[in-house]
């Protein structure tokens, strides 16, 4: 039976506590793999505290893959203990996928509801509005904290003059590097040095810088599916490229792609489209695959960590490895604002000195001027007080998405999923219609919306994730502050 | 004999008008190749002008090729015609280097005097102060108009909250496309639509976008000798390069080098570091050479020709392009700051699309404040009349340099040429020590200073321009508004 005492968390709350107590047995082999966790309501009266703290750590643990849960049985212990012995696994976990159940409502199926619906037809000959665009992941402008920004960047002009003049190396000035150093810390658990970070204009720039880095004769592994711009960013640079197929726990490990990939990039926070969350077994497994090759690195792209809603950011797959194999991508033009170019990576220290000798030359592509300015914003805590106010937009705006599509007349057809993990959730829909039908469809009603395989690598061969399903991609990150009436 | 009415004169200046006057009839092919011009003194009486102002416009001509002189013979019409037959021209003509002239003082050479030099042993036990340095080409923070930038950026974070928020197209902010139009247009005599500019975060970044918009498969004719930056760049890039021999009127258009080449990046206004401007016969074979084939590019890198110090700004290779065979680049680091980082690209209209279809799915490298800012600063007149006050400072650096210099012991060792060009000059020591000795012995005086011989490339083959001379790159843009006191 599992029993903690809570007479010191540590500073932490307790259903932090309770999370950080299990994963570690979990990691030590105290808990063995596919072992049974005692029932939340056990868990809670042997420790005289409230079942939603314990929900809170089960659910937590099971966001970062340390436990699953079978349906009707309870939960279990993930094999992650495979890692240790470095070997891939073998026989993956199959967690029960919680939030993905569908509705049942039988044969019925949205197709004739939606062509017959006379709240359709009604909406669209009465008057026009914008489209409400699901698609592009922009910042709205409404969301900026345009005021403090300016006054820091006043305040920046007014203090820094011989500073804002000086050529930073091409990493960016020393303090904005701090300032995320300090960032990555408190918000990620990422303990680094300033000088393992490269600021640059975008991810996309990084990525450019990337390819010369670790050389143009790499085949670079990317998910299927996966944002098309990665993929044309990649096709761009003029490299090899492979899809790795994915199921819901992340990429396969098994995988043909991921064995004939040298380089992969990948999202396991929170995979855009899918919104899968990797699991901590796959995560480790991905680590053995670097592992098993000197020239093999793992590119994380951390693009909305911040953003998770529920429970505490999973921890990254930079702060898991120890042996210099990741990369890790994160910007602030996802936190801030689309139109503040200002991305960066970190390097492990095995390639921060081939970074120095090689790519040292460039200058940072980041003006001085914003530099600055927003070193300053992250050490007054603004960037946190902005996240932490943009996490609760967010949230509420979710909540009122769902709640309206829960409410109407499509609520038989749908079901929602990975709606705790970023910026976006997915809308899975029962119909005959294909994709191309429904987003005709949506954008008649003033919706822009895309599917799932609008994501997929056209050219990948394997089964690719839901592509035997309608899953449209609800990317609520552009709506403004007050969210929008879909009117269905 | 020349004859010109000067009753209209286009609200030109009496040179400016003279210069085009001849111009234009060389062009049209009233004069002849080879053709003798009046001297200057004719020429003044006979129109009844100041030889000044006739000095002036055969200045400009002989500066952009149009006319070359032989010592005691005078003023001939160079050779462009053949341009218009499209052939590359056999026999270019030689015109005399006329500030290349070296002074003459027998057999005796800087070696000796400057290791015997007591004030150079004086100077350095005296006391220590900063290195004094011609290398980097950064801009000193007291060149810049911070009083204006800050107003400028104020007034744009309180006037377009929306607009800067609102993601622009690849190319930049179309206010500040317009800027740029309209300063090529009154600045160097270019015409373009903003919709050809591509603005980006540094030239080096749109170097990489220019690789992936010709291809990786072509090779880069660069410059030898060139700025090693721009060849780390292209090795970076992993795209093979090509080294093309120059001598003082540019490129060799008959070289091995430019007929093995796709693509070729020169800056015909001003070379860097030979401080060579090219000429017009030579430009016209170089675009003579990319209209042989379809597939053949000039990246004409414009870097610092707001800078020339006497006479007007030589014309761009663009502007006399008619076939869409050159791509233009020019940054702002150069006039305004190193570390602000904006450069631009004006692709022909052949490319355009091209871009727009293969990589216009990228964000532009610039972040909107910055973007709408310059916007205003160059539509208000700020740029111009900073571009002014700085060529007046520039211009006095430069003539307090040559003074120091030609005042010293140094005198009767050296001779400095391309002084007009732009932001350096050559200063040619005659020696019998080697490059890397003099580079220590000026730095042992406190000064840092480079040599022809620093960019060259080590792999070319051919015949390198000045080779067989010392020849120190004085690049004075570094300097504060007060200059220097070499010491010497």
């Amino acid at each position: 039976m599992l029993t903690y005492s809570f007479t010191d968390t540590e500073g932490l709350s307790l259903y932090e506590y309770i999370y950080k107590c299990i994963k570690e047995d979990i990691i030590t082999g105290k808990l063995t793999a596919n072992e049974k966790l005692p029932s939340k309501r056990v868990f809670a009266k042997n420790h005289g505290i409230s079942t939603v703290t314990v929900e809170n750590a089960y659910g937590q643990l099971m966001a970062e893959g340390y436990i699953y849960s079978e349906p009707k049985k309870g939960f279990f212990v993930s094999p992650i203990e495979n890692y240790i012995e470095d070997t891939i696994i073998k026989e993956p976990y199959k967690p029960e996928s919680s939030s993905n159940t569908r509705n049942s409502h039988g044969s019925q199926n949205i197709g004739r509801d939606w062509a017959d619906s006379s709240s359709f037809y009604n909406y669209n000959s009465d008057d026009q509005h914008p489209v409400i665009d699901f698609i592009s992941s922009k910042t709205p402008a409404d969301n900026f904290p345009f005021a403090t920004w300016s006054k820091i960047m006043r305040q920046t002009l007014g203090e820094q003059e011989e500073k804002l003049l000086s050529k930073p190396s091409a990493g960016g000035v020393w303090p904005l590097r701090e300032a995320i150093a300090r960032h990555l810390h408190d918000f990620r658990g990422i303990s680094v040095h300033p000088e393992q970070i490269i600021v640059g204009a975008g991810t996309e720039y990084l990525y450019g810088l990337i390819v010369q880095l670790l050389g143009r004769d790499k085949t670079y592994g990317l998910e299927n599916p996966c944002s098309n711009k990665i993929r044309n960013i990649y096709q761009s640079l003029d490299v090899k490229t492979m899809p790795i197929e994915m199921d819901d726990e992340g990429i396969l490990s098994e995988q043909e792609g991921l064995k004939e990939s040298d380089v992969i990039q990948i999202s396991p926070s929170h995979h855009f489209p899918t919104g899968v969350v990797t699991s901590i077994s796959r995560r480790y497994a991905i680590l053995g695959w670097a592992n098993e090759s000197d020239d093999r690195y793992i590119i994380e792209d951390d693009y909305d960590s911040e953003f998770r809603l529920q429970g505490r950011p999973i921890p990254s797959l930079f702060s898991i490895d120890t042996s210099g194999k990741v990369i890790y991508f994160n910007t602030f033009s996802k936190t801030l604002a689309s139109t503040i170019r200002i991305s960066y990576m970190v390097l492990p220290y095995s390639l921060l000195e081939r970074f120095k000798s090689a790519l040292g030359f460039y200058s940072c592509t980041v003006s001085n001027f914003e530099q600055y300015a927003l070193a300053t914003f992250i050490m007054d805590g603004y960037l946190e007080r902005h996240i932490n106010r943009m996490r609760i937009q967010y949230k509420a705006i979710r909540d009122q998405l769902i709640d309206q599509i829960k409410s109407s007349w499509l609520a038989p057809y749908i079901s929602i999923s990975q709606e705790n993990a970023g910026l976006h959730f997915l809308l899975d829909i029962d119909t005959d219609m294909t994709d191309e039908q429904l987003k005709e469809k949506a954008l008649d009603m003033g919706i822009a919306v895309s599917f799932l395989s609008d994501y997929y690598d056209k050219t990948a061969t394997g089964p690719a994730y839901l592509s035997d399903r309608h899953v449209a991609v609800i990317n609520y990150s552009g709506l403004g502050s007050s969210g929008v009436d879909l009117r269905l």
